[in-house]
Protein backbone atom coordinates (compact mmCIF):
# COMPACT_ATOMS: atom_id res chain seq x y z
CA UNK A 1 0.00 0.00 0.00
CA UNK A 2 1.29 3.28 -0.35
CA UNK A 3 1.42 6.27 1.57
CA UNK A 4 -0.66 9.46 0.92
CA UNK A 5 1.90 11.94 0.58
CA UNK A 6 0.62 15.36 2.45
CA UNK A 7 -1.67 17.91 0.84
CA UNK A 8 0.12 21.02 -0.04
CA UNK A 9 -1.12 24.61 -1.07
CA UNK A 10 0.02 26.52 -4.51
CA UNK A 11 -2.06 29.97 -4.05
CA UNK A 12 -2.84 32.68 -6.49
CA UNK A 13 -2.44 35.92 -5.08
CA UNK A 14 -4.96 38.65 -6.78
CA UNK A 15 -8.43 37.88 -5.83
CA UNK A 16 -7.83 34.93 -3.78
CA UNK A 17 -5.31 36.32 -0.82
CA UNK A 18 -5.10 40.11 -1.75
CA UNK A 19 -8.19 42.05 -2.28
CA UNK A 20 -7.08 43.41 -5.83
CA UNK A 21 -9.25 42.25 -8.59
CA UNK A 22 -11.60 45.22 -9.12
CA UNK A 23 -8.32 48.03 -8.78
CA UNK A 24 -7.14 45.50 -11.73
CA UNK A 25 -10.28 45.62 -13.52
CA UNK A 26 -10.31 49.66 -13.45
CA UNK A 27 -7.03 49.98 -14.37
CA UNK A 28 -7.36 48.23 -17.61
CA UNK A 29 -10.18 49.53 -18.30
CA UNK A 30 -8.85 53.12 -17.97
CA UNK A 31 -5.50 52.10 -20.06
CA UNK A 32 -8.08 50.85 -22.50
CA UNK A 33 -10.11 53.59 -22.47
CA UNK A 34 -6.92 56.48 -22.93
CA UNK A 35 -5.76 54.22 -26.09
CA UNK A 36 -9.41 54.40 -27.18
CA UNK A 37 -10.46 50.96 -27.02
CA UNK A 38 -13.30 50.38 -25.85
CA UNK A 39 -14.27 46.43 -24.07
CA UNK A 40 -17.49 46.64 -21.81
CA UNK A 41 -16.15 45.66 -17.99
CA UNK A 42 -17.67 42.67 -17.28
CA UNK A 43 -15.28 41.33 -19.91
CA UNK A 44 -12.03 42.57 -18.45
CA UNK A 45 -13.39 41.39 -15.13
CA UNK A 46 -13.39 37.85 -16.52
CA UNK A 47 -10.10 37.87 -18.11
CA UNK A 48 -8.12 39.16 -14.66
CA UNK A 49 -5.87 36.68 -13.28
CA UNK A 50 -4.67 35.42 -17.33
CA UNK A 51 -1.72 35.71 -18.74
CA UNK A 52 -1.39 39.65 -20.14
CA UNK A 53 -0.30 38.00 -23.70
CA UNK A 54 -3.02 35.90 -23.54
CA UNK A 55 -4.98 38.98 -22.21
CA UNK A 56 -4.27 41.40 -24.93
CA UNK A 57 -4.85 38.18 -27.60
CA UNK A 58 -8.07 37.48 -26.31
CA UNK A 59 -9.17 41.56 -26.46
CA UNK A 60 -7.61 41.24 -30.36
CA UNK A 61 -10.19 38.61 -31.26
CA UNK A 62 -12.85 40.42 -29.35
CA UNK A 63 -12.49 43.60 -30.96
CA UNK A 64 -11.88 42.02 -34.60
CA UNK A 65 -8.81 43.92 -34.85
CA UNK A 66 -5.25 43.90 -34.45
CA UNK A 67 -3.82 45.53 -31.57
CA UNK A 68 0.17 46.50 -32.34
CA UNK A 69 2.94 45.19 -30.54
CA UNK A 70 3.71 49.40 -29.41
CA UNK A 71 0.01 49.45 -28.44
CA UNK A 72 0.32 46.48 -26.56
CA UNK A 73 3.57 47.48 -24.32
CA UNK A 74 1.88 50.47 -23.93
CA UNK A 75 -1.31 49.23 -22.28
CA UNK A 76 0.89 46.64 -20.41
CA UNK A 77 2.60 49.45 -18.56
CA UNK A 78 -0.12 52.29 -18.63
CA UNK A 79 -2.16 49.28 -16.17
CA UNK A 80 0.50 48.47 -14.16
CA UNK A 81 1.56 52.59 -13.41
CA UNK A 82 -2.34 53.10 -12.67
CA UNK A 83 -2.68 49.98 -10.77
CA UNK A 84 0.33 50.85 -8.65
CA UNK A 85 -0.62 54.25 -8.07
CA UNK A 86 -3.41 53.10 -6.36
CA UNK A 87 -2.26 49.96 -4.82
CA UNK A 88 -0.94 50.94 -1.26
CA UNK A 89 -4.76 51.13 -0.33
CA UNK A 90 -5.59 48.15 -1.01
CA UNK A 91 -6.07 44.96 1.38
CA UNK A 92 -5.97 40.97 2.03
CA UNK A 93 -9.15 39.36 2.08
CA UNK A 94 -10.31 37.96 5.71
CA UNK A 95 -8.38 35.51 6.84
CA UNK A 96 -5.57 35.65 4.23
CA UNK A 97 -2.85 36.16 6.76
CA UNK A 98 -4.43 33.63 9.31
CA UNK A 99 -4.80 31.06 6.54
CA UNK A 100 -0.94 30.91 6.06
CA UNK A 101 0.13 31.34 9.32
CA UNK A 102 -2.25 28.26 10.07
CA UNK A 103 -0.68 26.43 7.61
CA UNK A 104 2.93 27.31 8.26
CA UNK A 105 2.27 26.41 12.06
CA UNK A 106 1.20 23.11 11.06
CA UNK A 107 3.83 22.38 8.82
CA UNK A 108 1.60 22.46 5.70
CA UNK A 109 3.50 23.12 2.78
CA UNK A 110 2.44 26.13 0.72
CA UNK A 111 3.51 28.41 -1.81
CA UNK A 112 2.08 31.34 -4.31
CA UNK A 113 1.71 31.49 -8.20
CA UNK A 114 1.12 34.37 -9.56
CA UNK A 115 0.53 36.07 -13.03
CA UNK A 116 2.41 39.22 -11.49
CA UNK A 117 5.98 40.22 -12.51
CA UNK A 118 8.24 40.07 -9.19
CA UNK A 119 7.82 43.91 -9.38
CA UNK A 120 4.14 43.88 -9.54
CA UNK A 121 4.26 41.37 -6.57
CA UNK A 122 6.65 42.43 -4.15
CA UNK A 123 5.07 45.14 -2.42
CA UNK A 124 1.78 43.60 -1.61
CA UNK A 125 3.53 40.26 -0.77
CA UNK A 126 4.66 42.08 2.73
CA UNK A 127 1.02 42.97 3.47
CA UNK A 128 0.17 39.47 4.14
CA UNK A 129 3.44 38.40 5.98
CA UNK A 130 5.03 36.77 3.10
CA UNK A 131 8.63 37.47 1.89
CA UNK A 132 10.14 36.15 -1.04
CA UNK A 133 13.75 35.58 0.43
CA UNK A 134 11.82 33.12 3.16
CA UNK A 135 8.50 31.78 1.17
CA UNK A 136 8.12 29.76 -2.03
CA UNK A 137 7.10 32.48 -4.31
CA UNK A 138 6.80 32.13 -8.25
CA UNK A 139 5.67 35.18 -10.51
CA UNK A 140 5.37 35.59 -13.76
CA UNK A 141 9.03 36.56 -15.07
CA UNK A 142 10.60 32.43 -13.68
CA UNK A 143 8.61 30.77 -15.78
CA UNK A 144 7.66 30.41 -19.46
CA UNK A 145 3.85 31.05 -19.48
CA UNK A 146 1.33 32.17 -17.40
CA UNK A 147 -2.04 30.87 -16.26
CA UNK A 148 -4.19 29.42 -17.70
CA UNK A 149 -0.81 27.14 -18.74
CA UNK A 150 -0.10 24.83 -15.47
CA UNK A 151 3.85 26.02 -15.53
CA UNK A 152 3.40 28.63 -12.21
CA UNK A 153 1.97 25.66 -10.54
CA UNK A 154 4.31 23.47 -11.90
CA UNK A 155 7.22 25.19 -10.77
CA UNK A 156 6.07 26.36 -7.18
CA UNK A 157 4.96 22.17 -6.28
CA UNK A 158 8.78 21.69 -7.43
CA UNK A 159 10.28 24.40 -5.80
CA UNK A 160 8.65 23.35 -2.98
CA UNK A 161 9.88 19.89 -3.41
CA UNK A 162 5.96 18.29 -3.51
CA UNK A 163 4.68 16.15 -5.98
CA UNK A 164 2.08 18.53 -7.81
CA UNK A 165 -0.85 15.77 -8.35
CA UNK A 166 -1.02 15.43 -4.29
CA UNK A 167 -1.39 19.91 -4.51
CA UNK A 168 -4.23 21.81 -4.34
CA UNK A 169 -4.35 24.89 -6.72
CA UNK A 170 -6.38 27.66 -4.75
CA UNK A 171 -7.39 30.54 -6.95
CA UNK A 172 -10.77 33.07 -7.70
CA UNK A 173 -10.62 32.96 -11.41
CA UNK A 174 -11.49 30.23 -13.91
CA UNK A 175 -8.22 30.66 -15.11
CA UNK A 176 -6.08 29.34 -11.53
CA UNK A 177 -8.93 26.14 -12.16
CA UNK A 178 -7.95 25.57 -16.00
CA UNK A 179 -4.54 25.77 -14.74
CA UNK A 180 -4.96 23.14 -11.55
CA UNK A 181 -6.41 20.68 -14.08
CA UNK A 182 -3.86 21.00 -16.65
CA UNK A 183 -1.42 20.49 -13.94
CA UNK A 184 -3.02 17.36 -12.22
CA UNK A 185 -3.55 19.05 -9.45
CA UNK A 186 -7.11 19.18 -7.59
CA UNK A 187 -8.90 22.77 -7.68
CA UNK A 188 -10.06 25.23 -4.56
CA UNK A 189 -12.21 28.13 -6.05
CA UNK A 190 -12.96 31.43 -4.01
CA UNK A 191 -15.75 33.58 -4.83
CA UNK A 192 -13.29 36.55 -3.26
CA UNK A 193 -12.30 37.63 -7.64
CA UNK A 194 -15.91 38.05 -8.50
CA UNK A 195 -16.46 34.57 -10.05
CA UNK A 196 -20.00 32.82 -9.30
CA UNK A 197 -19.88 29.43 -7.99
CA UNK A 198 -20.79 27.29 -10.81
CA UNK A 199 -18.24 29.06 -13.16
CA UNK A 200 -15.29 27.72 -11.26
CA UNK A 201 -16.71 24.40 -10.61
CA UNK A 202 -17.32 24.06 -13.90
CA UNK A 203 -13.81 24.95 -14.82
CA UNK A 204 -12.87 21.82 -12.31
CA UNK A 205 -12.55 23.22 -8.64
CA UNK A 206 -13.75 20.16 -6.45
CA UNK A 207 -14.86 22.87 -3.62
CA UNK A 208 -15.48 26.08 -3.44
CA UNK A 209 -14.78 28.88 -0.29
CA UNK A 210 -16.09 32.53 0.27
CA UNK A 211 -12.49 33.64 0.74
CA UNK A 212 -9.45 32.78 2.71
CA UNK A 213 -11.18 33.11 6.28
CA UNK A 214 -14.17 30.74 5.07
CA UNK A 215 -11.39 27.72 3.93
CA UNK A 216 -9.86 28.27 7.32
CA UNK A 217 -12.93 27.52 8.81
CA UNK A 218 -13.15 24.71 6.79
CA UNK A 219 -9.87 23.40 6.41
CA UNK A 220 -10.77 20.12 7.87
CA UNK A 221 -12.46 19.04 4.51
CA UNK A 222 -9.43 19.95 1.93
CA UNK A 223 -6.40 18.14 3.70
CA UNK A 224 -5.25 20.82 5.88
CA UNK A 225 -4.63 18.63 8.89
CA UNK A 226 -1.14 18.26 10.67
CA UNK B 1 -59.61 30.44 -26.35
CA UNK B 2 -57.30 33.24 -24.80
CA UNK B 3 -55.55 35.27 -27.14
CA UNK B 4 -51.88 35.71 -25.89
CA UNK B 5 -50.75 39.51 -24.99
CA UNK B 6 -47.85 40.76 -26.53
CA UNK B 7 -44.70 40.88 -25.08
CA UNK B 8 -43.36 43.59 -22.68
CA UNK B 9 -39.88 44.53 -21.70
CA UNK B 10 -39.11 45.99 -18.44
CA UNK B 11 -35.30 47.17 -18.93
CA UNK B 12 -33.18 47.29 -15.51
CA UNK B 13 -30.54 50.24 -16.10
CA UNK B 14 -27.09 49.90 -14.38
CA UNK B 15 -25.48 46.78 -16.09
CA UNK B 16 -28.22 46.02 -18.42
CA UNK B 17 -28.36 49.40 -20.57
CA UNK B 18 -25.30 50.79 -19.35
CA UNK B 19 -21.60 49.97 -18.63
CA UNK B 20 -21.91 51.31 -15.23
CA UNK B 21 -22.07 48.20 -12.83
CA UNK B 22 -17.96 48.41 -11.72
CA UNK B 23 -18.13 52.29 -11.50
CA UNK B 24 -20.85 51.48 -8.50
CA UNK B 25 -18.74 49.22 -7.15
CA UNK B 26 -15.81 51.14 -7.02
CA UNK B 27 -17.80 54.49 -5.83
CA UNK B 28 -18.89 52.24 -2.89
CA UNK B 29 -16.01 51.25 -1.92
CA UNK B 30 -13.91 54.44 -1.91
CA UNK B 31 -17.19 55.95 0.21
CA UNK B 32 -16.95 52.84 2.59
CA UNK B 33 -13.29 52.88 3.61
CA UNK B 34 -13.36 56.92 3.61
CA UNK B 35 -15.80 56.12 6.11
CA UNK B 36 -13.47 53.42 7.87
CA UNK B 37 -15.55 50.56 6.83
CA UNK B 38 -13.48 47.69 5.20
CA UNK B 39 -15.83 45.52 2.66
CA UNK B 40 -14.53 43.01 0.48
CA UNK B 41 -15.06 44.29 -3.20
CA UNK B 42 -16.51 41.57 -4.79
CA UNK B 43 -19.43 41.50 -1.43
CA UNK B 44 -20.22 45.12 -2.84
CA UNK B 45 -20.22 43.75 -6.43
CA UNK B 46 -22.70 41.21 -5.59
CA UNK B 47 -25.31 43.82 -4.26
CA UNK B 48 -25.25 46.74 -6.42
CA UNK B 49 -28.65 46.73 -8.11
CA UNK B 50 -30.54 46.32 -4.72
CA UNK B 51 -32.31 48.98 -2.91
CA UNK B 52 -29.58 51.28 -1.25
CA UNK B 53 -31.67 50.85 2.28
CA UNK B 54 -31.08 47.22 2.09
CA UNK B 55 -27.47 47.48 0.83
CA UNK B 56 -26.53 49.39 4.06
CA UNK B 57 -28.88 47.10 6.12
CA UNK B 58 -26.75 43.74 4.81
CA UNK B 59 -23.65 45.80 5.18
CA UNK B 60 -24.64 46.00 8.72
CA UNK B 61 -25.45 42.20 9.10
CA UNK B 62 -22.17 41.35 7.41
CA UNK B 63 -20.19 43.37 9.61
CA UNK B 64 -22.03 42.69 12.68
CA UNK B 65 -22.45 46.36 14.18
CA UNK B 66 -24.86 48.98 13.01
CA UNK B 67 -24.29 52.02 11.25
CA UNK B 68 -25.89 54.90 12.32
CA UNK B 69 -28.38 56.76 10.20
CA UNK B 70 -26.10 59.54 9.68
CA UNK B 71 -23.13 57.75 8.22
CA UNK B 72 -25.79 55.66 6.14
CA UNK B 73 -26.79 59.34 4.93
CA UNK B 74 -23.16 60.38 4.24
CA UNK B 75 -22.23 57.07 2.22
CA UNK B 76 -25.17 57.44 -0.09
CA UNK B 77 -24.00 61.19 -0.65
CA UNK B 78 -20.57 60.23 -0.51
CA UNK B 79 -21.32 57.30 -3.54
CA UNK B 80 -23.35 59.50 -5.56
CA UNK B 81 -20.84 62.21 -5.54
CA UNK B 82 -17.90 59.62 -6.23
CA UNK B 83 -20.04 58.24 -9.02
CA UNK B 84 -21.31 61.57 -10.29
CA UNK B 85 -17.63 63.20 -11.10
CA UNK B 86 -16.99 59.66 -13.24
CA UNK B 87 -20.23 58.86 -15.00
CA UNK B 88 -19.52 60.83 -17.74
CA UNK B 89 -17.21 58.68 -19.34
CA UNK B 90 -19.61 55.97 -18.52
CA UNK B 91 -21.02 54.25 -22.07
CA UNK B 92 -23.62 52.25 -23.14
CA UNK B 93 -23.45 48.47 -23.47
CA UNK B 94 -23.09 46.90 -26.55
CA UNK B 95 -26.31 46.73 -28.78
CA UNK B 96 -28.09 48.85 -26.17
CA UNK B 97 -29.40 51.80 -28.38
CA UNK B 98 -30.07 49.41 -31.44
CA UNK B 99 -31.96 46.95 -29.21
CA UNK B 100 -34.70 49.68 -28.15
CA UNK B 101 -35.32 51.09 -31.40
CA UNK B 102 -36.11 47.67 -32.71
CA UNK B 103 -38.46 47.60 -29.92
CA UNK B 104 -39.63 50.73 -30.61
CA UNK B 105 -40.21 49.72 -34.39
CA UNK B 106 -41.93 46.87 -33.86
CA UNK B 107 -44.50 47.92 -31.61
CA UNK B 108 -42.50 46.11 -28.91
CA UNK B 109 -43.52 48.19 -25.64
CA UNK B 110 -40.46 48.29 -23.22
CA UNK B 111 -39.94 50.52 -20.26
CA UNK B 112 -36.86 51.00 -17.65
CA UNK B 113 -37.02 50.26 -14.08
CA UNK B 114 -33.84 51.21 -11.99
CA UNK B 115 -32.94 51.21 -8.42
CA UNK B 116 -31.47 54.91 -9.21
CA UNK B 117 -33.40 58.08 -8.08
CA UNK B 118 -34.44 60.23 -10.96
CA UNK B 119 -31.36 62.60 -10.50
CA UNK B 120 -28.94 60.07 -10.89
CA UNK B 121 -30.68 58.30 -13.71
CA UNK B 122 -31.39 61.06 -15.91
CA UNK B 123 -28.00 62.48 -17.04
CA UNK B 124 -27.23 59.15 -17.87
CA UNK B 125 -30.79 58.39 -20.01
CA UNK B 126 -29.98 60.48 -23.04
CA UNK B 127 -26.71 58.20 -23.74
CA UNK B 128 -28.93 55.31 -25.19
CA UNK B 129 -31.84 57.72 -26.72
CA UNK B 130 -34.27 57.51 -23.54
CA UNK B 131 -36.11 60.69 -22.90
CA UNK B 132 -38.83 60.07 -19.41
CA UNK B 133 -40.90 62.54 -20.85
CA UNK B 134 -41.65 60.35 -24.20
CA UNK B 135 -40.81 56.70 -22.53
CA UNK B 136 -42.19 54.68 -19.52
CA UNK B 137 -39.01 55.20 -16.83
CA UNK B 138 -39.84 54.01 -13.36
CA UNK B 139 -36.89 55.23 -10.59
CA UNK B 140 -36.31 54.87 -6.82
CA UNK B 141 -38.30 58.09 -6.06
CA UNK B 142 -41.54 56.69 -7.53
CA UNK B 143 -42.28 53.56 -5.96
CA UNK B 144 -42.19 52.22 -1.84
CA UNK B 145 -39.42 50.07 -1.75
CA UNK B 146 -36.75 49.35 -4.69
CA UNK B 147 -35.42 45.98 -6.16
CA UNK B 148 -35.87 42.88 -5.36
CA UNK B 149 -38.64 44.29 -4.27
CA UNK B 150 -41.33 44.00 -7.23
CA UNK B 151 -42.86 46.99 -7.03
CA UNK B 152 -40.62 48.93 -9.57
CA UNK B 153 -41.06 46.89 -12.33
CA UNK B 154 -45.27 46.58 -11.83
CA UNK B 155 -45.36 50.05 -11.44
CA UNK B 156 -43.74 49.88 -15.20
CA UNK B 157 -45.95 47.25 -16.98
CA UNK B 158 -48.83 49.79 -15.13
CA UNK B 159 -47.39 52.61 -16.72
CA UNK B 160 -47.16 50.62 -20.07
CA UNK B 161 -50.98 49.17 -19.51
CA UNK B 162 -49.19 45.74 -20.20
CA UNK B 163 -50.12 43.19 -18.20
CA UNK B 164 -46.86 42.22 -15.90
CA UNK B 165 -47.42 38.56 -16.44
CA UNK B 166 -47.26 38.71 -19.87
CA UNK B 167 -44.39 40.80 -19.73
CA UNK B 168 -40.31 40.07 -19.62
CA UNK B 169 -37.82 41.34 -16.97
CA UNK B 170 -34.63 42.20 -18.21
CA UNK B 171 -31.33 42.88 -15.53
CA UNK B 172 -27.81 41.80 -14.62
CA UNK B 173 -28.12 41.18 -11.44
CA UNK B 174 -29.94 38.76 -8.95
CA UNK B 175 -31.63 40.92 -7.41
CA UNK B 176 -33.75 41.58 -11.02
CA UNK B 177 -34.49 37.93 -11.51
CA UNK B 178 -36.01 37.95 -7.68
CA UNK B 179 -38.26 41.10 -8.54
CA UNK B 180 -39.43 39.54 -11.44
CA UNK B 181 -40.44 36.61 -9.72
CA UNK B 182 -42.25 38.25 -7.23
CA UNK B 183 -43.83 40.31 -9.67
CA UNK B 184 -44.62 37.20 -11.56
CA UNK B 185 -42.71 38.06 -14.47
CA UNK B 186 -40.41 36.46 -16.94
CA UNK B 187 -36.49 37.09 -16.08
CA UNK B 188 -33.92 37.42 -18.78
CA UNK B 189 -30.32 37.80 -17.41
CA UNK B 190 -27.27 39.56 -19.09
CA UNK B 191 -23.99 38.55 -18.22
CA UNK B 192 -23.06 42.46 -18.80
CA UNK B 193 -23.14 43.60 -15.03
CA UNK B 194 -20.14 40.26 -13.98
CA UNK B 195 -22.84 37.75 -12.49
CA UNK B 196 -22.19 34.44 -14.11
CA UNK B 197 -24.91 32.47 -15.75
CA UNK B 198 -26.12 29.77 -13.10
CA UNK B 199 -26.45 32.81 -10.64
CA UNK B 200 -28.86 34.23 -12.95
CA UNK B 201 -30.45 30.91 -13.53
CA UNK B 202 -30.86 29.93 -9.97
CA UNK B 203 -32.35 33.11 -9.27
CA UNK B 204 -34.95 32.32 -11.97
CA UNK B 205 -33.75 34.32 -15.35
CA UNK B 206 -35.79 31.52 -17.70
CA UNK B 207 -32.72 32.68 -20.24
CA UNK B 208 -29.73 34.30 -20.60
CA UNK B 209 -27.76 36.88 -22.92
CA UNK B 210 -24.22 38.26 -22.96
CA UNK B 211 -25.76 42.07 -23.10
CA UNK B 212 -28.64 43.77 -25.08
CA UNK B 213 -26.65 43.06 -28.83
CA UNK B 214 -26.68 39.63 -27.74
CA UNK B 215 -30.67 39.83 -26.97
CA UNK B 216 -30.99 41.18 -30.38
CA UNK B 217 -29.49 38.58 -32.06
CA UNK B 218 -31.89 36.03 -30.58
CA UNK B 219 -34.60 38.18 -30.31
CA UNK B 220 -37.27 35.90 -32.15
CA UNK B 221 -36.35 33.39 -28.26
CA UNK B 222 -38.11 35.81 -26.42
CA UNK B 223 -40.84 36.92 -27.92
CA UNK B 224 -39.54 40.08 -30.06
CA UNK B 225 -41.84 39.89 -32.79
CA UNK B 226 -44.17 42.59 -34.58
Amino acid sequence: MKARTKTAFLFDMDGTLLDSVYEHVMAWGQALHENKIEVPVWKIHRRIGMSGGLFTAALTRELGHDIDEATKTKLRDRHAEIYNAISARIQPLPGAVKLLEHLSANDIPWAIATSSQMKTAAPVLAKFGVDPAKHVVVTRDMVRYAKPDPDLFLAAAEKLGVDIKEACVVGDAVWDMLASKRAHALGIGFLSGGYGEEELIRAGAYRVFEDPADMLTHIDEVGGRR
